[in-house]
């Protein structure tokens, strides 16, 4: 066999290192019907802590109206135990969700946007230019106050509203996003509505304009394609991927969006390939299955 | 962005066309604890017919005390409509097999053989040198009669009884099955424990002894890498990728063994991704639904 294997040529880019981020306590859990009790949302995270996660998105500050199951961010983020090193992001959707989150030790937030403007509409109530209105003052808050920001582009590829999206209306966005500050953007396939070569095409978009430093994929399983849509990202040299503990969430805004990508498929198909991760698959079951025996459990399994 | 993007790279051997055989009617009903119906079979297999299938794998002569779900071969084979050009194939173990297929009007059969010894024992009762001396006198036989054949090398990367395969130890037995005058062989992941560098690697090896040319992929969902995986040998060039409808199917000489590549979810990503395979997607649909609707339906809905 030659040197120059298919191989060898495929993978060159692949990263030997992938941070994982879990999005189960925010992102699972709020699309989840069962209500979970705080005390076993705490013991979740603390668990997640445990199996080893660097990244864990743990909460969000919206209006408790519109998200009743995040209502206690408050005293899911007072309870936890913090190991240092460790990166426990909210989501904060505006200025008096970020002092709530400040209030409550937050040290890195979250921001979401997307690449249609429906379901940014139907999922942040404004449009695409509204929510750059509303991210500007946060961000410089955010920044003086030396937090972490995430972005959140969702409907990156598909909308369930306006159908699929011009990988140049997404690059638009994610331009946005950096030049408004914003170092680590999440690119969402948020109805797990994107193959392969989609994934391919935006990257490669984002790469020509921005590299791909700090940029992540946010992907759900939905058509059973997440693991190939991650694999598409690997071979580019993408370094972050979010998954979600059992595969738990959807999305109540997007019709269609079945499970994230389960945090247990992806660490397995990292660390099979030879992908480190840091985290314990056993450790990371033990976490999942404090949700699942939740009364009302997952509906996922 | 250059000329030479990394999805121009990457994707530059993915084929316009691909070959998707079904697989569902022997390897899906063969390992479905339910006992279908005669005539719900010979309809299933026509709507494939409908569906827009070229290659179909009908039954199996093997043994009825052994398969007794496939105990109907003769009747199945007698009693479905063949469209000109469509290649309806049956497994056969031995010149007993052979006699019943060729007195049924098979044109074309499956032999079986395993990379690994211990799986050939449990599953066809003999050892890998053992299956090429039974297939000697089948091969010439069929070659004889003008039959199609086409050989599969099971548990190709990962067995359920003795762990990894060394590649080399598989590309012996793809080598042999080709000296043997085998120009279809179907490379399969039985218990769906493959890697996307595991199929890479394996194809790599194939490529530079055989070339790729008649080398099939046959892949399992047991842990949703099935897609990911026929990603990578679609990447490879490969062209011709087996599934079965609904995921029907398993091994039950293989513990662990879950479904089938569903042959929805192979078409969807396929179709989805510019790559043509001649199936309508409604009507596999309609084909599934006339085995997941037989009393005791389909266990992995």
């Amino acid at each position: 066999m030659s040197a120059a294997s298919a191989t060898s040529v495929l993978f060159t880019r692949v990263p030997r290192r992938v941070r994982v981020v879990e999005v189960g306590p925010r992102d699972g859990l709020q699309n989840e019907k069962l209500q979970v009790p705080t005390a076993v949302k705490i013991a979740f995270i603390n668990a997640l802590t445990l199996a080893g996660h660097t990244h864990i998105e743990v909460s969000s500050f919206v209006s408790p109206r519109r998200v009743p199951q995040l209502a206690d961010a408050a005293q899911v983020l007072a309870g936890i135990i913090r190991r240092p090193g460790v990166t426990y992001t909210a989501l904060v959707p505006n200025a008096e969700g970020l002092q709530r989150a400040l209030d409550s030790g937050v040290r890195s937030i979250a921001l979401f946007t997307a690449a249609s403007e429906t379901f940014n509409q139907k999922n942040i109530g404004c449009s695409v230019d509204g929510s750059f209105e509303r991210f500007q003052p946060l961000i410089i808050a955010a920044q003086r106050e030396g937090l972490g920001i995430r972005g959140y582009v969702s409907t990156a590829f598909v909308c369930p509203y306006e159908g699929r999206i011009a990988p140049h209306r997404t690059l638009e966005v994610v331009t946005r996003l950096r030049n408004a500050g914003v170092k680590s953007i999440a690119i969402s396939d948020t109805i797990g509505a994107a193959y392969p070569v989609d994934i391919s095409r935006l990257l490669d978009l984002i790469e020509a304009r921005l590299g791909l430093d700090g940029i992540a994929l946010h992907l759900h399983d939905t058509h059973r394609r997440a693991l190939a849509n991650a694999l598409t990202g690997l071979l580019h040299g993408v370094e972050e991927l979010d998954s979600s503990a059992g595969g738990l969430g959807g999305c109540p805004f997007a019709p269609g969006a079945k499970g994230n990508l389960a945090t247990e498929d992806l660490v397995d198909f990292l660390e099979g390939m030879g992908i480190s991760t840091g985290i314990d698959l056993a450790l990371q079951r033990a976490a999942t299955d404090l949700v699942r025996k939740t009364p009302g459990g997952n509906p996922h399994e």
